[in-house]
């Protein structure tokens, strides 16, 4: 069985990559290396009163066994069980006034799942033999995008303004959309889609309402689809420490996950979008897989019908994230001021990552993490998020990504750890 | 949205297909259409003793409050939960021999999703430029492989012998693997692989033991992996009527699933083979899903650890199959001694369906199977089984498959109707 026998696309998705190698160690850390400090991937905390919430959620559906069976025993449409699309689209609409039926709605495994199949859906070559291309309007991006095209060079990235919002001194930096740049790509290239993920993975920035909103009008003007990552935005989890609105019109899709909200296991993502694209989607989920896991629907349908699903965040995913968000910083502060070099973080606007910039770091981000993980320290490093851009940019060398949801311990452990390896890394 | 944008590769896997059409109507009528007889897809039996002991075991499970957190709120690693895989590996290696180890193991969300990544890793445009094929050494073959090609022809199917084992007034045919034809196309042709299902889906023929060693011979001559997808087969779920072994070799790619032994809400599937192959396709559901859903794999996992999973099928599968398909057999031989015309079922080996063959059918499988639907009654038109044959084959114009797992009462009044209406259609 030799790898040189397997095909093109075959090659480019099984390649090492980054997101392989992110969900291995992750699994890894998570099921048989419990020594690991993880900081790496995009792991939940396991937060009590949710896992609570969700624990009695489980019990009481076992208390009817018929819903039980159908649950284990029978496949759901591809599109998704018809109760579940119907609550979600409902909620859609009453909540926010949307425009949303069934018809605009389509369960995914996961969203990641649901990437990969818009993105190959819409970008590559096209009936006429043109290309098309998947533009980022703000980079770093998430990785787990990258290695998706089944064809490869789907991405172009625009490289973002950089700001300090509180001054240098304060140690925390902020990306911005060069809208400017945008523009100029979609009026120079045939692109297939926009595409960015609010918060933005990694970096923590939230598009405000405004920024989403321009680039919506961007893309109605030059007729291409926004798709919008919502893993852990609005209008759930909403992990987000900023204001923001959810935002939909016609030619935007949306992506939402019950992962983020505590049900990774259960791989459940749905689209939301126009309905040739929602019935092109599970077309792709019958093709590829038949149907969708069906706990992850059962298990939520009634915080659908009842709205439970939007007070979650609020009431106990963003306050606990919130915390750890500002603990952590203040262990980087304190760290960092120990170990006397340059630091910054990006503004963390939303998800539960810190974004971490050592511009003075004499090794790649890459190699340090490497190193890193010598020390039983895993996190993402930063060039992985980088990809699309036309020249390289020596800040991509420069970032590494950490999840700081983990136990309290472990992620202040780390933290020391990695501001100590960085002061033996400067140049 | 146009769907004329979509991409090339996009618009073939999202068009309107024989399997994405099965699995909506099959998800339709079991959650909101009761009124439908349904024969069609390929949903198992809920078997009261199987659904006992599942539920059994999901509240054992729920009395580990930490080890449904983990199920729920963790990411497995891409190849599957390592206690899952090496426990999968040791009752294969203690029950056949086989050397197998965890790394010769991936676990997959169904074994559909396995061969939507076995067929395009290993088919289609190589490195080189080269486009090999998957060879199907007996055709009709499973309609849920015939749209999964990334590229357009990826399948070449061989025609079948055909036989009257108990002569030709007995109604009972069966297909045997022509394996001059077989051998003659390995010789002209470049081939990513051979892909057999045992049970053959639909006819219900089983490979012989000798048959599958021969097919697996002929693979090893001409140097390409032969993939066995067995999720209907030995050693599990075991709904076969007729002698059959399990049989691996290092040039094997063998597919499991757990949905016909109950579980398709779970998304569970388990691809063996070489380690080249598995990390593969780790990799690949990293890339397309992060990770596999979780529930499956932790309901099944003392059944591995015990045995039990092999004692499923001979316990209660086999037998409850058993006896359904003798009364559906019987009251097809009723249904059609009444409407008085030439009709015939493949030997029913294994599996849960009747291939019936209706050879003087006036109007397409496909224009029959519309008119029964119109009369609530659910069935899969022959035409999606008989795909990469060079020639057409009136043949394939004049079966369609029963799936009689459903209720008696069901299979009993569909059966009915079917004769009545291919007695209206005769020519």
């Amino acid at each position: 069985m030799n790898p040189n026998r397997f095909s093109r696309a075959g090659a480019k998705l099984s390649q090492a990559t980054g997101i392989a190698e992110l969900m291995e160690d992750l699994g890894h850390a998570l099921t048989v290396d419990p020594e690991m400090r993880m900081l790496g991937g995009g792991n939940p905390a396991l937060i009590p009163e949710f896992l609570a919430l969700a624990h009695h959620r489980l019990e009481q559906f076992m208390r009817a066994p018929d819903a039980v069976a159908a649950m284990l025993g029978n496949y759901d449409p591809p599109r998704g069980h018809p109760r579940f699309v119907r609550a979600f689209a409902e909620l859609l609409r009453r909540t926010y006034g949307w425009d949303i039926a069934p018809e605009n709605v389509a369960v995914t495994a996961g969203s990641q799942c649901a990437t990969f199949f818009l993105i190959n859906l819409l970008a590559g070559e096209g009936r006429e033999g043109q290309r098309r291309k998947i533009l980022l309007p703000l980079c770093p991006e998430y990785l787990g995008y990258a290695d998706q095209g089944l064809e490869p060079e789907i991405f172009v990235a625009c490289r973002p303004t950089l700001e300090w919002p509180h001054g240098r001194q304060a140690n925390l930096f902020k990306y911005h959309v060069d809208f400017r740049a945008v523009e100029e790509r979609l009026k120079s290239g045939n692109f297939a889609a926009l595409l960015v993920s609010r918060p933005t993975n990694p970096s923590g920035n939230v598009l405000a309402d405004e920024e989403i909103r321009r680039l919506a009008d961007l893309a109605a003007h030059y007729a291409v689809p926004l798709i919008v990552d919502q893993a852990y935005g609005v209008p759930f989890p909403a992990i987000v420490h900023t204001p923001a609105q959810p935002f939909y019109a016609p030619h935007l899709i949306l992506l939402f996950s019950l992962s983020k909200i505590g049900l990774p296991g259960t791989r459940t993502g749905m689209v939301v979008g126009p309905p040739a694209i929602t019935a092109a989607v599970a077309s792709m989920t019958a093709v590829a897989g038949l149907a969708n896991p069906t706990l992850g629907q059962q298990l939520v349908l009634p915080w659908l019908e009842d709205g439970t699903i939007l007070d979650i965040g609020p009431r106990w995913l963003q306050p606990f994230y919130n915390a750890r968000r500002l603990q952590a910083r203040a262990w980087l502060q304190e760290a960092f001021q120990r170990a006397r070099i340059p630091w910054a973080c990006h503004a963390d606007e939303g998800a539960f990552f810190h974004w971490l910039w050592l511009p003075e770091l004499k090794i790649s981000s890459r190699e340090f993490c490497r190193r890193l993980k010598q020390r039983k320290v895993l996190t993402v490093p930063g060039e992985y998020f980088f990809y699309g851009l036309e020249d390289d940019w020596p800040h991509r060398h420069q970032c590494l990504r950490l999840n700081y949801s983990g136990p309290e311990q472990v992620v202040r452990e780390a933290i020391a750890i990695i501001a100590e390896e960085a002061a033996r890394c400067q140049r």
